[in-house]
């Protein structure tokens, strides 16, 4: 073995003190997982080696007083399970006390059974498998295409989660943009949870996978540091391609009574068990500590804000809000110079196309892969960006356990889903979002707003840029009505009454297009002298509970109407919003499986439409 | 071009007579779209030869007077954006009528935008790409595996699609089952919704990724019967791998104006164009009609029922529901011989390897591939089958869009998410299902149901069976006390009222972990002479409002408790049905980033636990 790592100047530990290192991180995996009494030890080992000769090499370049440093190299733990081994190698660099690894998995603790955003040393949260390349990739993405800093993106992968679609989303997209600055480490230990994974130890056979799909591939024994340092070598010196080493490993690897076994997977080893590998193991330098090399310490170019040009619809005509979303972004990138668009293959529908055509530099196609844009924007805003991605409002459904997992990243994505709702008219259910307000409203601290018009769409947009954290923004695919002058605020967390008078005797609240319809329902009553206050609810979560409590005062009933399905949705919003108020509130919702139709026949079908609105008005009175 | 079709002896159509069929198929999509105004013809066009050199030739064999026949060819149009085409088909084997197809995408024609259950001669409903080709594989495991039947699986895949990570989620776990009964016809016309695809015209980049994934690839010319026919010729020969046939395509082929042009996306012709398409055209016979072949008459072996038997939880043992969920479907296979078992490589976490070793044939292991998973399972459930799909409940949010497209084929697939709630403990938030009763309450029709207990979860498991359509339960990781006795009923829509008397001050609703949370609210705050009324909600949705209603009678508030987000579950469940209700509703949810620690640190952290409950009481009271 050579001591000097070709190519690597800046490389710390010969192959001696890096056995003695993983020895070391052996012994912390293990005693941490015993002493926690549940994870997972064995799926840690078979990856020991690879991670000692990433990190204590001089290869992997991070300044570790300052996580935040943009030109740290990345790593993610895709497979989240093997979090011993990530807490180890953090304690083997003298940057966690042996105490704190102790704390592993205790409640309180940061170092969680899976990595999350509290660790100050995790990228992302992981846990739910297959999700890591594609936060690597926006990394990667953010470093050769935004930042243009030099740092790398590695990403720790396993052999189980390679079975997920997401991973080959992440493949090709990163072929397709060629991240060379992108680098895998499959840990093929063959065994899942509960039993062989499909292909075992056959390296061969992720080889040639991962090799169609564009990228290098480097087949290396996991365990021998004479392979895995020039692979690493090598992996550094493609020059359009993103790199995948795949290392045929043990798990389990160091504890021969567990090494290779099924069974093992999620299980710790009891006082005995511990006792035996540690002799196993054989002597451990405890006092030892690993050394990481220092990045180059650029930044990122600094880009000021400037102000934003005025909003363009002062001829009062119909302007759907999707349209009025792409108009936003174009219009507000000066103020937010971190904004980034991802949109899936969509972006002529969901109107982002317009900010591409304007900034194609800050434009990523994503294709149709809706997992993958999501879990790269994450990796974006891990990075400082305001991504923005888009599709429709039916397929963030897609993408649903990355929207997920965002938020125990604390992460700072938008999400617009368009084509909302049956009032897309007749391409038919399979198009229409009828559980995304649901889906994005029980995502703990995830904001939902739901414009109706193109000013307001315009502002919210806005406001969810300004906003840190996850936004959901729900647009409309038909052209609806300017209803607010371009001075109009719209606050996070607060609606607007748009009708109002001591003889109302029932309150509507709407949002998006139900908005119109409640309208229409307010003209058609109001001749007959029967008059119904109109909410539009812009701002579903967080709901503006005092102002509605004070809006619905004087009226007999509420009724909301949404063209969503009933459960999660508007309705519900509301009557937890209204908890304890004694006023009845009766919901309008999508309740019937929806056809292709015009939208007006749909909204009529499914009882959401003005005619219903008056219908119940009259009923409830 | 031959006459006669290699190998297929039932062959019905020679070349010339090909190409007439597919000019009528050709000027039945334009006549249709242009008379809808909306549709996607060019995307129709570039598969119309390729689906008739399929249809018209004997080598696709179905009964057309009983599309239900088990032993028909099954034919999905994964691109169900080409629903022009699939109804056209139809058209042109005259069994449906011009009539009919010009009612495309009106209210109320079966003919809908994408293909849904209401046209009698889809497989499933399609639209939301990436998801054919797992019903497909479904369908083909039900043919080589369970009903042991002669038919052959077609799907009709877009190249747009081929993004998606489903597709190749299907792709290896199709050639893992050796399915040469499979058949995907690949319509590489290019064009994406908004430009290029990632390949272009590149079929190769197909084929060598396709291959390297074990399928059988043949590239052809889509255009051209003499490469069409014995492409189906050679793909009817294969042994044991899926067969993917690659066909360079023109989108719009057959309209020169429009042939290959971006920008023509979901675009019908206006009736210039439409004319001016039609001369271009050349002569079309509108009388002539193509023929099908018909199928062996194979029928599946009738399995009859038999009895099941006892449950086995006599020793009153605190169990997991889980296990019970594991032990059920053993139990009860018997007597539903239509059982068959899902799992996403965790069939030791969710107990369904309890199925597995008792009937080996009737389980299929799907790795860590949800997605593929739900669709199969649909793909089992649309050959008569009743799929049971299991993972942990969090992991479920990675297919709610194949769960939300489940839905539209009006199909009778039975989910089980294990590991519900911060009840798992030391994991952390990325294994806790804390989303799932939301996302599936969320779904039109779809049950759900909470079993609390190992009896309740094993008659649950059963009434789910039992049901037509789409059932979800939520088991729970930790061990629970015997609450019911073995006779006890559980029907769905229904709930238990636990403890209850003339002095109950509050009614406290649970299910699952926190029925025993509210059970010990009620010893305690009982020892002080203060009685709190106690509900199983077992039977999420449909909720049993009349039975809410009588039992809050006489307590002066309500309290829900869930071991999930407040939005969307069980607390917004109850508020809706007791609308109307003067009753006061609070509700205890998860409301914080739950962390890893202990079970009963989490319930208390989250205050769902049997303090909060207590602390809610007097609060209120």
């Amino acid at each position: 073995m050579k001591d000097a790592v070709k190519g690597i100047p800046g490389h710390k530990a010969g192959t001696v003190e890096l056995e003695k290192l993983a020895r070391l991180v052996r012994y912390f995996i293990l005693t941490a997982t015993t002493k926690a009494g549940s994870g997972h030890p064995t799926s840690s080992l078979s990856a020991a080696d690879l991670l000692v000769g990433l990190m204590f090499t001089g290869l992997f370049r991070y300044t570790t007083e300052n996580p935040k440093h943009p030109n740290n190299d990345r790593l993610i733990f895709s497979k989240g399970h093997a979090s011993p081994l990530l807490y180890s190698l953090w304690t083997a660099a003298g940057k966690i006390s042996v105490q704190e690894l102790m704390t592993y998995r205790r409640f309180g603790s940061t170092l969680e059974g899976h990595p999350t955003a509290t660790f100050r040393y995790a990228e992302a949260a992981t846990g739910s498998l297959g999700q890591g390349l594609s936060i690597g990739s926006g990394m990667a993405m953010n470093a050769k295409y935004i930042d243009k800093l030099t740092y790398r993106t590695y990403v720790l992968l396993g052999d189980s989660e390679m079975a997920e679609g997401s991973q080959w989303e992440a493949l090709q997209l990163a072929a397709h943009y060629r991240l060379n600055n992108l680098i895998g480490i499959l840990d093929v230990n063959r065994l899942g949870q509960r039993g062989e994974t499909m292909y075992g130890h056959d390296t061969g056979a992720y080889a040639s996978r991962i090799a169609s799909f564009g990228w290098e591939t480097i087949v290396i024994d996991g365990h021998n540091f004479d392979e895995i340092l020039p692979a690493y070598d090598k992996a550094l010196e493609s020059r359009d391609k993103p790199v995948m080493i795949i290392a045929r490993t043990i798990k389990g690897k160091g504890v021969p009574f567990v090494e290779d076994k099924n069974g093992w997977h999620g299980k710790t080893l009891n006082k005995e068990q511990l006792e035996q590998a540690l002799r196993d193991l054989g002597s451990v330098d405890t006092s030892l500590r690993g050394e990481i090399a220092e990045p180059e310490n650029l930044y990122p170019e600094k880009k000021s804000s400037g102000s934003v040009g005025p909003l363009a619809y002062e001829d009062g005509k119909p302007v759907a809000t999707r349209k009025a979303y792409g108009n936003a972004l174009e219009r507000i990138f000066p103020q937010f110079p971190d904004l980034v668009v991802l949109d899936a293959e969509v972006s002529n529908s969901t109107y982002s196309y317009e900010f591409k055509d304007a900034f194609p530099d800050r434009f990523f196609e994503m294709y149709i892969a809706e997992q993958n844009m999501v879990g790269s924007a994450l990796g974006f805003a891990c990075m400082g960006k305001i991504p923005f991605v888009s599709t429709f409002a039916a397929f963030f459904s897609r993408a649903f356990d990355q929207i997920r997992m965002t938020q125990y990243s604390e992460s700072n994505v938008k999400f617009c889903g368009s084509h909302a709702g049956v009032s897309i008219g007749q391409d038919g259910p399979s198009q229409m979002g009828l559980e995304d307000l649901s889906m994005f409203r029980s995502v703990l601290n995830c904001v939902v707003l739901y414009p109706s018009d193109a000013v307001s769409a315009e502002k919210l947009v806005e406001e969810a840029a300004r906003h840190k954290g996850m936004v959901y923004i729900r647009t409309t695919r038909e052209n609806t009505p300017i209803l607010y002058g371009e001075d109009e605020a719209f606050p996070i967390g607060k609606c607007k009454t748009l009708r109002q008078s001591v003889n109302d005797k029932v309150t509507v609240i709407g949002a998006g297009v139900t908005v119109f319809e409640a309208l229409g329902a307010y003209e058609e009553l109001a001749r007959e002298g029967l008059y119904i206050r109109v909410v539009d609810l812009y701002s579903v979560k967080p709901i503006d509970i005092e102002a509605l409590k004070w809006t619905i005062m004087g009226t007999r009933a509420v009724i909301t109407v949404e063209d969503h399905h009933e459960e999660g949705g508007i309705g519900e919003a509301v009557r937890s919003a209204l908890a304890g108020e004694p006023t009845p509130i009766y919901s309008l919702a999508v309740r019937k499986t929806p056809k292709s139709g015009k939208p007006e026949e749909l909204l009529d079908y499914e009882e959401i439409s003005k005619n219903a609105i008056i219908k119940k008005t009259r009923e409830v009175l």
